[in-house]
């Protein structure tokens, strides 16, 4: 306890590093990792549980903005070790009374949430919002053909799937699995914001259909994993209803947003898709995992899903068999994830959400003011940020003198994995870079944690340049 | 803090209840557990914890035998504690160093034990063994079509696979996911003891190939759910080599056997396996959930699941690329199931795994011993049981004098739903029941629960006579 407490401790104290770096095989040879034959002693124990946290990245640090998911919730945290505490499985009332009711009084409220008349629907807490959006896939492919379930792909004609250019890889990882092929999951172009554009979507439609294809499912992104953008939602619903396809919204990371007033315009039309992935892992901050599927349609989970397995969902149980909602799942097993989100909602109320949602969006408008302007940064796209998300290259005074060529793209591209790099190194903070589509490495400062301030936003930009200006 | 570890001591207090038991309604009335705006205080959600907990299972109880999954250890606890506040992902060695060496250094010894050389080949921590059997048809599919990734199930004859017919549903459930079908799994028939009849196998190849079908994955299983059974791997890997279809061994119940030099014969053969799925979380009493998928090939869950995003996966890091371990995974995202099973051994070592699975096969013999000649008991099959499953009825007196007809076998059915329904009323203890089969109802007792004694044998057969006498 007392070591775990120090490092939670230690998580939000600015002077200590986010990182005690260390290469792979330097920490291999660091300690001795190997499992033997012979037990060891609480001691030894408990320094394997110090040294573990020593090389573990502070994940609650305030200057750690390295993934979509960042902080450490108090509550959170006393929910999950309730949780490890409690040590049980979804898949029956009969073993998971409180958790299962639980996970239907907050799936419910989710719904509401989304604008679902009276919460009504279905969903399931899933491992993550990769499976989330292959459950919404799996699902509107047997709405459409329900013998799949039986006969397989074969029994069913081409189906193709469309979400945007700048989705997140799980729809193409999904298809691959489900046995669809990632060549029926047609990429819809974006516009300069990152958000899928209409008029293209209808064309690869009609195109599909041209084919003798069948258009199944829409997944439209709300907050885009690089860009933060919210595709245009009103309008994929529309033309979702016009050709009869399932709509999906792929809410992972924007879905936090609907719980504030000032910013859940940003996901108008959520209402109108068929399944909703909202991941409260992310921007609300609960600790790790905690994934929602969210479908319109009651009781196509289950009919999709369920195999009926004798000895676990018997059919003359002493009480109300509609709790035992293991069937509708994938897993067999699976792990308790709404205990932490239902306490700190009941800690925090709906209100806490917002405020902490409408704090991390006033500090990303900050870090976009600062820079936007600043020398030696240039946005990789226009405007105020939607989400979080603040896509920016850092460009080092050798390189301002150049003209924009070739050259320079190249140099520009090597700047962000060196700052980085350096960063790991010293530990002082944490950001992520990628490449995106003819975009050289920029960086993307995401803000979903909680204990962020304006002056973490000021370090960061002072550890950039200190780390970046001799490149 | 005071709360869980109360929680804890209760736990293995043979005189408080493995379960408050309610029904559900009574229970969504009982508490307010709806979600509000507002915040609450610290004192209300303290009481939360100790409501939730109140109408928990005591998975923990020396007396709960419901499921695969029972006891509670304490380190693995603390582990799964300190997993919680390191509050990572496993997707990257950027963001979790530690961890992702851990599951390399468990991975590898846990092939090691399999009997695969050196230790080499792949694997995975997945959300729970359906997964884990998920893994492998796909990664079998995938060997054998790698061109199923990109044009999916269209391009490639019909598969079909191979399961005995006491197999877990989670084959089918896969099947369907996967586009393959649910009626390509064939299921093979098992002898009285439950095992896979490799002649029924090698006959149903043959029929599925003289029908142009294409066999691609045989699933044996190792410790099937209900009767524990072992299906012959040797005789099974002998089929899969002639016809070259990729042999899996779902030993998420029985792989723990492995650790034991007296029982590890039961699994003879493992080694030949192309892919094993082995549940820490259950037979080695890892707190929920800890599922590995181990795959003998290394390199084909990368390439069958990799799709490079470039967010994620950047090419141009400063360190060693292979410790990023991410795209080998369905999900993106990936709890860290790791650290309580490396914790856990560490503390036993291999030969305290050793010793638990050994007592509690030794209680499956007591238990076995004392009713297979008690009155008022008929076994469910013959001979002493292998794993620690013991499957038996219990005749109430008033059923004893009967002939052994349909009727005595309708009213048999009826029992073990009444006795059980008793047993979670009265909170003493918990065991699990299903059909099989032609078999009417049937109690299955399984021990994995470090806690459980002789005492605890002995008291679960008074109480079932308690509880069942009258009927």
């Amino acid at each position: 306890m007392d070591i775990l407490l120090q490092y939670v401790v230690k998580s939000f104290d600015r002077s200590t590093k986010v990182i005690d770096f260390h290469y792979p095989n330097e920490l291999l040879q660091e300690y001795n990792w190997e499992l033997a034959d012979q037990p060891q002693n609480l001691e030894e124990i408990l320094m394997h549980c110090q040294t573990t946290l020593k090389y573990a990245i502070k994940t609650g640090h305030p200057r750690y903005f390295n993934q979509l998911s960042t902080g450490l919730d108090m509550v959170g945290l006393a929910a999950d070790w309730l949780t490890s505490t409690a040590n049980t499985n979804m898949f029956t009332y009969e073993i998971a009374p409180v958790f299962v009711l639980l996970e239907y009084v907050t799936l419910k409220k989710m719904r509401e949430i989304i604008g679902w008349p009276g919460g009504s629907g279905d969903g399931i807490f899933s491992p993550g919002g990769a499976i989330s959006n292959m459950y919404a896939m799996l699902i509107a492919r047997f709405k459409m053909f329900p013998e799949v379930k039986e006969k397989g792909m074969a029994a069913v004609p081409r189906l193709i799937a469309f979400t945007s250019e700048h989705s997140h890889f799980s729809l193409k990882k999904g298809a691959a699995a489900l046995g669809i092929g990632t060549d029926s999951v047609i990429l819809i172009k974006c516009d300069e914001r990152g958000k899928m554009i209409p008029s293209d979507l209808e064309r690869r439609i009609l195109e599909a259909k041209q084919k003798g294809f069948v258009p199944f499912l829409v997944s439209a992104t709300a907050g885009t994993t690089v860009y933060g953008a919210f595709d245009p939602l009103l309008a994929v619903a529309d033309i979702c209803k016009k050709y009869k396809i399932w709509m999906h919204v792929d809410a992972a990371w924007g879905g936090g947003l609907l719980m504030s007033r000032k910013h859940k315009w940003k996901l108008s039309g959520v209402e109108r898709a068929n399944s909703v992935t909202w991941n409260p892992h992310k921007m609300m901050g609960v600790p790790l995992q905690c994934s929602a599927l969210l479908v319109r349609e009651e009781g196509l989970m289950q009919s999709c899903n369920q195999m009926h397995a004798s000895y676990l969902f018997q059919q003359d149980k002493h009480y109300d068999l509609s709790y035992d909602t293991g069937d509708k799942a994938l897993q067999c097993g699976r792990h308790v994830d709404v205990f932490k989100l239902w306490l700190m909602w009941r800690a925090k109320g709906t209100t806490g959400f917002e405020a902490h949602i409408d704090k991390c969006l006033e500090l990303a408008e900050y870090l976009y003011n600062i820079i936007k302007n600043r020398e030696g940064y240039e946005m990789v796209f226009d405007g105020k940020p939607q989400h979080t998300n603040v896509c920016f290259w850092y460009v080092p005074p050798s390189l301002r003198v150049l003209d924009n060529n070739e050259e320079r793209m190249s140099r520009l591209s090597k700047v962000a994995p060196v700052i980085k790099a350096r960063m790991m190194e010293s530990g002082t903070t944490m950001v992520s870079y990628q490449p995106l589509g003819d975009k050289v490495n920029f960086f993307r400062m995401v803000i979903s944690n909680p204990a962020a301030t304006h002056q973490d936003i000021d370090f960061l930009i002072e550890e950039i340049e200190r780390l970046g200006q001799d490149l």
